[in-house]
């Protein structure tokens, strides 16, 4: 596996003490700006500059088939995989329109969906496979195959101007695959880990649990979090694992989504606990689960709105709560330059 | 008082119906952008239209000084009011680097600052007196100056183009004159209306306390809100209830802040409760009391960020929220037109 694994601590004592220190003496009240504040610090340390810039922010839309979808776990037959990336390339989506409104890059990456697109304008080819196969009969891919997409991955991300990265993805029964994820890589209880997805009743719901406890069992050696990713899947989180490692070696910003790339996210943390330093995390989803591994992992999201959607619409409506935090860190005037009185004794 | 207190209610179930219709046929799961599928249809129902637009939004920061400042209820002297009324003008607070960054006209309106500015661009001069008498002592301000402010608040808004009013106030004290009309309208004790405002220490929150008590307790008969608002002020407040009694006669959406915006808000939906069919509450404050007043007016807050600067900064963080759910009410596809699956059985 080539995605690199060795990430540089970003902690800068000098440097924090200066950036909080202007933070401190912009025209507000100590800490009136609440999470903005340590965001526009958190943007400085992963730059390494007082003068954090964000440049040509990209958008990448992660897509893949799932084989456990023949299981019945998820709301919505496979096929909808490919038609919701026709509807990103048409603009249609969700994401494209927030993609549109932000002045976002939007990429979307095939990275194994049952369906031949041919060349595409803001399509990229990155499939090694047509799906995975069902993990709860069978490792969803080969080791071998997992250690590719994650390649691909670290590639792509090269391949990338800018210097964000704003996740998303797309993937029918993608939840089930970061649901045994998060169960594995948490030790939390499959029961805690698993929500309706993009909808299920109770039924489904039931249906889904026991399906996916019969996967967790099936590979329960499969401990690592590359044997786990292997084991569970999909192509789109493995491929997105390599590009958040590739992001984060570059000093990009990491602008996290929802549950499934939470997933990626936490596999790539798994392997290099400094991934995190870089990441964002955009939103508590209102998958069942999602705020539960946020917790676990030690991060607050930005926004908590009930969305549910993946594709990156909630990366993409946090993202003016990061430029904002960068602006203010830039532009506002100290007491000082704005002739502003400070506080009484 | 001639600003407009009779509202049309908003409720119209044939245009919801329509909206929900074309909300729940776009291509997503049902319900999964959360709080901004009832954000656009709550943009419907202001407009009266399925097809609504956001025009020309002005984010006007009221302003003005508080007599109950010179009972050092705040961290900071009543000079840093005219002194950020200069900031904003110059470019250099934090609300005029998220108007920039969002476009949003940005406008000032000196409703009573002691401090003569002069004809200056950006400012509006709405001032009927140099700030208010001190409440602890007296009335804020004669109940005829009080309706003459929010005449002058209706007057300035009618002046103002496009469809929506994002709310902002400076006005060194006026946590205090926003706890005391809190604690009057909701009927909560005072201790729960009181924070340390822009930083007080333990100390300084108990002599507020305490001043605020004494305030509370000599105007007990000042029960019907135009009464509390003249006895408790401040200028700034009663001249944005003008404001945001107009905006909602026109229909405009109205954005709201944090504490003090809410008490102008709460004063107006006192005297015309339909006004909050036409709000956005954009943020819960650090502000102690805030949360618990939101709670108590019914409405939810978009983001818990932590902030408690005011100026309109929360107003304008949430801004984008709100056009992207206006926007994806227009701009995404449904199922039928982007030919994607609709869910299974």
């Amino acid at each position: 596996m080539n995605a690199p694994l060795n990430l540089s601590d970003l902690h800068d004592a000098a440097l924090a003490a200066r950036v909080q220190h202007r933070i401190d003496h912009k025209t507000k009240p100590l800490g009136a700006l609440g999470r903005l504040e340590a965001l526009a610090l958190q943007l400085a340390l992963i730059q390494g500059t007082g003068h954090p810039r964000l440049e040509a922010p990209q958008l990448v839309v992660f897509a893949a088939d799932h084989g456990i979808a023949a299981r019945g776990v998820s709301a919505y037959p496979s096929d909808v995989t490919w038609q919701m990336v026709e509807n990103f390339l048409a603009g249609g989506a969700a994401v494209s329109v927030l993609a549109r409104q932000h002045g976002l890059a939007l990429t979307v990456v095939d990275c194994g969906v049952r369906h031949e697109f041919g060349p595409r304008p803001g399509l990229v080819d990155a499939k090694l496979a047509a799906g995975t196969a069902d993990s709860s009969r069978g490792p969803a891919m080969p080791r071998a195959l997992c250690e590719a997409a994650l390649d691909r991955g670290a590639a792509l991300l090269r391949g990338l101007p800018g210097n964000v990265l704003l996740l998303g993805e797309m993937g029918i029964a993608n939840t089930s695959a970061a649901s045994l994820l998060m169960s594995r890589l948490t030790s939390l209880p499959l029961a805690d880990c698993v929500g309706r997805g993009t909808g299920l009743d109770d039924a489904g719901l039931a249906r889904k649990l026991t399906v996916l406890g019969e996967a967790l069992a099936l590979h329960a050696r499969a401990t690592e979090p590359l044997d786990a990713l292997a084991a569970f899947g999909g192509l789109e989180i493995a491929t997105m694992a390599g590009a958040v490692l590739q992001a984060a070696a570059e000093r990009r910003l990491i602008v996290v989504d929802g549950f499934i790339t939470t997933a990626a996210v936490a596999v790539a943390a798994a392997l290099a606990p400094a991934v995190l330093q870089r990441c964002v995390f955009a939103h508590a989803s209102a998958e069942s689960g999602h705020a539960r591994w946020l917790a676990a992992l030690g991060v607050q999201p930005l926004l908590d709105l009930g969305l549910r959607l993946g594709e990156g619409s909630g990366a993409a409506l946090a993202w003016p709560l990061v430029a904002s935090a960068c602006r203010l860190l830039d532009e506002m005037a100290s007491f000082e330059s704005a002739g502003v009185s400070e506080r009484g004794a």
